[in-house]
C-alpha cells in the first residue's frame, strides 16, 4: 500500500524563500514566520500520514453506497471528519467572525496539498463546503451568514455547488431547473442535477446545497440564471434542524476514480430555497469564486501526482532489476535498484522538476489571491485571473501524466489496483474535467483572459520574465535558466502575436491553437518559478546553508527542468503557427 | 455503451494502395485481392460489432472470478468464444498442416485490430494461445507438434506464457523456478509465476503453459533457462486427456483494467513439463517470436484508441453544447455541435491523424514480418527488428494518449464508468506495460537495434526516407508532406549522431535519450507513413476515384500530422542532446 510522508521542507522554502511571506506586507500574513508555518505544516502533515492516508485505498476499494436514499461513505471517514474538525483543519483560512482561524489563503493551500496528496476524495468534503462557505460568504446577508457559515466553518454542515445537468455542462445557458418564487421570499426550486460532489454522505448532519436555477424574467441564457440556498434539512431561526426539504439523491455515479467521494444525481421537487445575492445575477456569484476554485483544482492536479511520485521514488530504491550500465552498483545484491538506470532517473526527474514547479507556481497563486483580497491589489488580481486557467489546465494535464509516470515505474506491478498506484492515476484523471474541462480553461485563457484589460496583465508578466532575466545579467551560474526562460518566453510572444495577427480575420485561427498555448504559458510559468528558486538556492547556498543537498538538488532539479521541458515551447508555438486550416479543414463526415 | 465498427475501408486502403499487397510478390499473397481481402474484412466486422463488442463491457464490470480453483470468464465469452471458434477465427494465419488457414500475418493483424477494438480483454485468450501456438511450431519436435498445434489452432486448447515471477520481470536472471529432469525425459517444474494473461478459465478444454525454468547446469542469469510445455491436464499418446497436473492458481489480480482477461498468480507444484527447443537456450526460444508478440502488443495499443476515437467522434457530433465562435452552425436547435468547435477538432485531429498513422505503420510492419518469413527476405527482417521497439513503445503510449483524449471529448461524462470510456483509458494502460515496460523497449531500441548488423537498418531507413523525399521532388502537392519528413528524419539522424559521439565514453549519455528517441523515432515513421499514404491519396484522385471524400480527408489528415506532429521531434532532440547531466546529476537519496 503506497504511503505518504509530506514534503514540508520545499513548501517551507517556497513560502519563506521564494515568496518570503513574512516580509511581503500583506495584512493578515503577519504570524507567517518561518516557526509558525513550519508548525502548521507540521501539524497537518502528521494528521496526512497517519489519518487520512491510510484511509486512500479504503475508500477507492470500498466506493459509497446509497441505501434507502442516504449516502454511506467508506468505513473510517467518518472518523476521519471528526478529526478534521477536532483539529480546526476545516476552519484554517474561514473568517474568525464565524469561527474560522483567519489564516491566509496561501498557508491553506500548503495544508490542502497535503490532505489531497493523503486522500483527495475524502478531502473533497471540506473542500466543496469551503467553495459553498465562500459563496454564502461574499454574497449571503448578515442573517443569512450568521445562520449558515458557524456550523459550515466547522464542517457540522457541508456544502456542495449544483451547477450541471444531463443536458449542459458548460453550456449554463441550456439549464432547465426552475425556481418559482413563494409568497414568504422562499423558491421552489425544481429540477435535476448531475455530477454533485458530496451531494450526501453520512459525516454531517445537514448539507447546504447552492443551486443554480432559472427564476422568471431573467431572459434567455446565462442571464435568467440565480443562486439559491437549498438545505437538505430545514433550519429554524433558533438554528436548529427543520423539516426535511424535498432534495434527494437519484443515483451515486460509479466512477473512475475519487470513490470515496459520493457524485451524486440530485433532485429538487419542489425544495424550498432562497436566493444567495442578486437575482438574475447567479453566474456573476459562482465566477467571483471561480480563481479559488480552479487554483485548487490545479492543486489537487499535481498533489496526487506528488504523492505517486513518492512512491515511484520508494519502488525505484528498493527494487532490485538488472545492472547499472556503467558498472555494478550494488556487488552485494542479486542486481541494482532501479533507480540506477537512466531511463528510470528520466522519468524521475520529468516528475520531481515538475512537481515542484508546480508546487511553487500554485503557492505563488494562492499569494496573489491574498494580495488581492486582503490587500486589495488590483494587479495581483489582474495576474492571478490571467493564471488561473493556467493553474488548472496545465497542472492537471502535467499531473496526470505524472501520475501515470510514477505507475509506469512499477512496471507490471503498477497496473495491480492493490499496489495503489492506479488508483493515483484514476483519482488525478478527473482534475482535467471538471471545474471546466481543460479545452475550455484553454478557451478562457485565449478567448478571454489574454485581451482583458486590454492586455495588461498579460503584458505585465511579459515585463517581470524581462525583469528577472536582466536581474541576473552576467551572473554565469543563473545563465540556463534565464536563457532558456528568455527563449521560452519569447515563443510565448511570438504565439500571441500570431493569436493577434489572425485571431480578429479568423477567430478559429487563434482558438485551434488554445491548448497549445496553456501549454506554452505553463512551461514559461513554470521556468519562472524556477529561475526564482534557483536564485533562492543559490543565495542560500552562498549564506552558508548547511542543508547544502536540499539546495543543489534543488538547483540540479531547476535545470533539468530548464533542459528538458522548455523545448516543449517551440513545439507548442510551431502547432499555434500552423493555424486553423490543418484543425478545421475535415467536414464532420470525413471523421 | 460504446459501439465500434471497424474501418474496412481505411484497412483496404492501407493493403491495396499502400502497401500494394497483392502485387508484392510474398508466396501466399496469391489470393490477396481486394476483393478477397475485403470479404475476410467484412466477415470480421461483422463478428466484432455483433459478438465481441457487445461483450466489452460485461467484461469490465464483471471480470474474472476465481471459484474453487477455476476461474470463471465473464457472462457470455463461452458462447462468443465458441463463435470465434466457429468462424474459423483463431486458425487464420496458423500452419494448413495444423489445421489453419495458412493467411498472411498482415491479414490476421487487420483481422486482429478489429477484434482489440471490440473487446481487448477477450481477445487475449486467443492471442495468447496464438504465441503459444508460434512457439510449438517453431521449436517443437514432430511429436510435440502433432501433439499440441491441432487443438490450440482451433482453440479447444489455449496457451499462456509464463514468464515473471514476483521478485522478477525484466531481469529474469534471478529467475527461481526449477525443473529438474525426470528419468522418462520429463521434467518437474517448481515454482510461481505472476502475472499469467489467461492463466486459466473455463472456455477450453486443456491450457498449454509454456514456462521458462532453470534445469540444472546451465549456469548463472538467463544462461540457464530453458522453456518447458506443461498441460493443465496432461494429454495421452491418443490425444485425449489425462491425469491433472499439479499447476494451480493462486489468485486472480485485481487489475486497472482488461477485467475480462484472467490475470493469475500459477503456482507449479512439481507439475509435469517437456523441454520444448534446446536445453538452456529458453530466452533464445522466446525471443524469436519477440518481434509478432510486440507488434501485437502496439496493434492493441492503437486498437483500443480507435474505438475510443470513433465514439468521441459520435459524441461530438452529437452533443449540443454552445455556439460556433464563427456564427451560429445549428440555428434549429439549442445549441452546436460540439464538433464546431476549434479545441475539440484539434483533439479529434490529434487522434485520428495518430490512428491512421499507427494502423499503415502496423501493418506495414507485418508485412515485413510476412516478407522474412515467407520470402526470407533477410533485409525485411533486420528491419522489422529494428522497428518493433518503435512499434511496440510509440503506439502504446501515443494509443492511451489518444485514448485520453477521446475520453476528455466526453467531459464530465468520460469520468462515469456507464458511458465506456473510462475503460478504454483502464485496456489501453496495460500496453505501455506488459510484453517488455516501454522504457525497456527504449532500452532495446538504443542499445541493441541502432547498432545491429553494424548499424545497416537504420541506415537502410534512412536511405528508404531519403528515396521517398527524392521520388516527389518538384512536387508541390508533396511538398508539406516531404519537407516536414526530410526535417524531422535529419533530427532524427542528429540523435543517433549524439549517441556514436557520447555514448562509448558515458553510456548513459545515450541511455538518457532513449525514451525520446523512440518517440522521434515514432514520429518518423509515422510521418513516412502518411508521406506515402497522400501520395496513394493523390494517385487514387489524379485516377478518377469517385470517393474523393475519402482521399482528400486522407490528404489533410495526413497534412494535419506533419503540421502539428512532426514538431515534437524537434523537442526530443533537444531534450536528448541536454545528454545525461541533467538526467543523472542527483544522488539517489536527494529525491
Amino acid at each position: 500500500m503506497p504511503s505518504y510522508t509530506a514534503n514540508t521542507r520545499d513548501m517551507q522554502f517556497v513560502l519563506h524563500e521564494l515568496l518570503k511571506v513574512s516580509q511581503s506586507g500583506v495584512p493578515g500574513y503577519e504570524e507567517m514566520e518561518p516557526d509558525f508555518t513550519e508548525a502548521v505544516l507540521d501539524a497537518a502533515a502528521k494528521v496526512s500520514s497517519e489519518v487520512l492516508a491510510p484511509l486512500n485505498a479504503v475508500g477507492d476499494t470500498e466506493g459509497c453506497v446509497l441505501e434507502n436514499g442516504i449516502v454511506r461513505t467508506p468505513k473510517g471517514f467518518k472518523a476521519a471528519f471528526e478529526a478534521m474538525k477536532d483539529g480546526g483543519w476545516t476552519a484554517l483560512d474561514c473568517d474568525p467572525e464565524y469561527g474560522g482561524q483567519g489564516m491566509p489563503y496561501v498557508l491553506n493551500c500548503a495544508v490542502g496539498e497535503m490532505f489531497v496528496s493523503a486522500n483527495m476524495a475524502f478531502n473533497m468534503y471540506q473542500g466543496l463546503t469551503h467553495g459553498a462557505y465562500s459563496a454564502i460568504h461574499a454574497h449571503g446577508t448578515a442573517e443569512q451568514k450568521a445562520k449558515y457559515l458557524p456550523k459550515m466553518v466547522s464542517c457540522e454542515w457541508t456544502g456542495t455547488m449544483n451547477l450541471t445537468e444531463p443536458h449542459c455542462g458548460t453550456d449554463l445557458g441550456m439549464m432547465r431547473t426552475k425556481a418559482e418564487p413563494q409568497e414568504d421570499g422562499s423558491y421552489k426550486i425544481t429540477g435535476q442535477k448531475i455530477f454533485i460532489s458530496a451531494g450526501d454522505h453520512d459525516m454531517a448532519e445537514n448539507i447546504i446545497h447552492l443551486v443554480l436555477a432559472k427564476a422568471p424574467g431573467g431572459g434567455e441564457g446565462t442571464k435568467g440564471i440565480s443562486l439559491f440556498i437549498v438545505p437538505k434539512f430545514l433550519v429554524n431561526d433558533d438554528g436548529s434542524l427543520g423539516a426535511r426539504n424535498p432534495v434527494s439523491v437519484g443515483k451515486i455515479e460509479e466512477k473512475m476514480g475519487i470513490h470515496g467521494n459520493s457524485t451524486c444525481v440530485m433532485n429538487y421537487d419542489g425544495a424550498t430555497g432562497w436566493l444567495l445575492g442578486d437575482l438574475h445575477k447567479g453566474m456573476r456569484a459562482m465566477f467571483t469564486m471561480m480563481n479559488e476554485a480552479r487554483l485548487g483544482v490545479g492543486l489537487q492536479g499535481y498533489a496526487v501526482a506528488e504523492a505517486a511520485y513518492q512512491n515511484a521514488v520508494l519502488y525505484a530504491k528498493d527494487r532490485l532489476q538488472g545492472r547499472a550500465v556503467t558498472g555494478v552498483a550494488n556487488p552485494t545484491g542479486p542486481a541494482d535498484p532501479l533507480i540506477v538506470h537512466p531511463d528510470i532517473r528520466r522519468s524521475l526527474m520529468d516528475q520531481k522538476s515538475f512537481l515542484e514547479g508546480a508546487r511553487a507556481f500554485t503557492f505563488w497563486g494562492a499569494h496573489l489571491i491574498d494580495r488581492a483580497h486582503k490587500a486589495g491589489d488590483a494587479d495581483a488580481e489582474g495576474l492571478i485571473s490571467l493564471m488561473t486557467p493556467v493553474i488548472k489546465g496545465f497542472l492537471t494535464d502535467k499531473g496526470f501524466e505524472t501520475a501515470v509516470l510514477a505507475q509506469q515505474v512499477y512496471g507490471g506491478h503498477g497496473y495491480i489496483e492493490e499496489q495503489g498506484m492506479s488508483q493515483f492515476a484514476r483519482d488525478a484523471r478527473i482534475t482535467m474535467i471538471y471545474e471546466g474541462a481543460n479545452g475550455v480553461q484553454a478557451l478562457d485563457l485565449v478567448g478571454r483572459k489574454l485581451a482583458q484589460d486590454g492586455g495588461k496583465h498579460v503584458m505585465a508578466f511579459f515585463e517581470m520574465i524581462k525583469a528577472e532575466c536582466k536581474a541576473h545579467d552576467g551572473d554565469e551560474r543563473m545563465k540556463p535558466f534565464t536563457d532558456a526562460l528568455k527563449a521560452a518566453s519569447k515563443q510565448l510572444q511570438a504565439a500571441g502575436m500570431f493569436f493577434m495577427q489572425n485571431g480578429m480575420k479568423n477567430p478559429n485561427a487563434a482558438l485551434s491553437g488554445s491548448y497549445d498555448f496553456m501549454h506554452l504559458m505553463g512551461h514559461v510559468c513554470l521556468g519562472l518559478m524556477w529561475t526564482r528558486m534557483a536564485q533562492a538556492a543559490h543565495a542560500a547556498l552562498d549564506g552558508g546553508a548547511t542543508d547544502k543537498d536540499f539546495y543543489e538538488g534543488k538547483i540540479a532539479t531547476g535545470r533539468y527542468y530548464m533542459a528538458r521541458q522548455l523545448p516543449a515551447c517551440a513545439m507548442h508555438l510551431a502547432r499555434i503557427e500552423s493555424g486553423a486550416d490543418p484543425v478545421m479543414s475535415l467536414a464532420a463526415e470525413q471523421f
